[in-house]
């Protein structure tokens, strides 16, 4: 099984699956139908059971999925088993917003420190994290091994950032700048969350489907 | 020309060709072609053509596209040649980071009200916008004629939040609440925000396609 094969938008659905089953599992649930599953998640059986073959299924014939183990199947699909080293480039509002978002730590994504060119920010803590001088980051993220850096800093800055980021030795940038990041390293990756695209998206619905 | 034939996939697309525009249009750029569009872009030049043809088309064989044209007939589509009141209903880092976000008003979406239950923080004002009293958010989105409502707050609560908000005239709800909303109202459209999911669709990529 290599990823090539799997197209984007299973890997954007995988996610989903895995909230669904969480709050199953919360609910002690023990097995699930891809039927009863299609009509919680609002999607077909089929789309259910096709996008989980591309996996190698997991379910059975009569009997259906068991919820534990496939959560923690798909976990380990989307590399939850690993424990993730963060940073945080950015500690205003939505840079705090995210550093206290315990959910994510939860999963496996710790924040190691946050980042902030602001002297009145420099030295305040969020969460117990202490805010360092951006001046530094580059020798925390190699020392520390960062895995993955947020990026919530101005359009402007943030290709260069990116740049340095990478040039440290991060794997991932999950990037909020309203910007698409070309980064050359191909060894690392880059989610985009373009905030304002999805209320624009609102906006044309509001538009066209608000009766 | 009814909303009903335009694929989701292309509505998603869309805010990215009005960024894209708006870009051209800041470094004063008059004209492109598909071609030049997708290269910069990073798609093929008949999707542009394919998407834009949705709409009518746009350009003009041997001259390409209208910067400037193309980017109002976009906004247009996407309804942000209207104004919309909004309110923001949790004044926690995020909320106040998306009510700071000024370049929504540039688009039109024109913030009323915060709203928070917690009573350290109402009273307080974010850019000049007070924060008020959760109570009272029924009453005020019905007489300021509220069209949006920015919901984040916990999952456990956005639900019955998102009721009440239906009810009190919203026409849509973009949510960042953890969980999928399923509001029966027909005439109100739901944008889902799932950062999470954002982040591990990052973990899967750096698993499975860093090298």
């Amino acid at each position: 099984m290599t990823s090539k094969k799997i197209s984007n938008a299973v890997i954007k659905r995988l996610p989903r699956y895995y909230r669904y089953l969480g709050e199953l599992l919360e609910s002690e649930v023990v097995r699930i139908s891809s039927k009863e599953l299609s009509v919680r998640m609002g999607v077909t059986a089929s789309q259910i059971r096709q996008d989980l073959n591309n996996f190698g299924g997991f379910g059975q014939q009569g009997y259906g999925y068991n919820v534990d183990y496939l959560y923690n199947e798909i976990a380990k699909i989307l590399g939850l088993e690993n424990h993730y080293s963060v940073v945080v480039i950015g500690a205003g509002n939505l840079g705090q917003a995210l550093a206290n978002y315990t959910d994510f730590e939860k999963r496996g994504f710790v924040i190691k420190g946050l980042f902030d060119v602001n002297p009145r920010l420099v030295g305040i803590s969020v969460r117990g994290i202490e805010v360092r001088d951006m001046d530094t980051v580059a020798a925390f993220v190699r020392e520390n091994d960062v895995d993955i850096a947020i990026l919530t800093v101005p359009k402007v800055k943030a290709p260069l950032i990116a740049n340095e980021l990478v040039e440290s030795g991060v794997k991932g940038i999950w990037n909020f700048a309203p910007v698409d990041l070309a980064i050359s390293d191909t060894h690392v990756v880059v989610e985009n969350v373009h905030l304002s695209e999805s209320l624009m998206t609102l906006s044309y619905r509001i538009k066209n489907e608000g009766l």
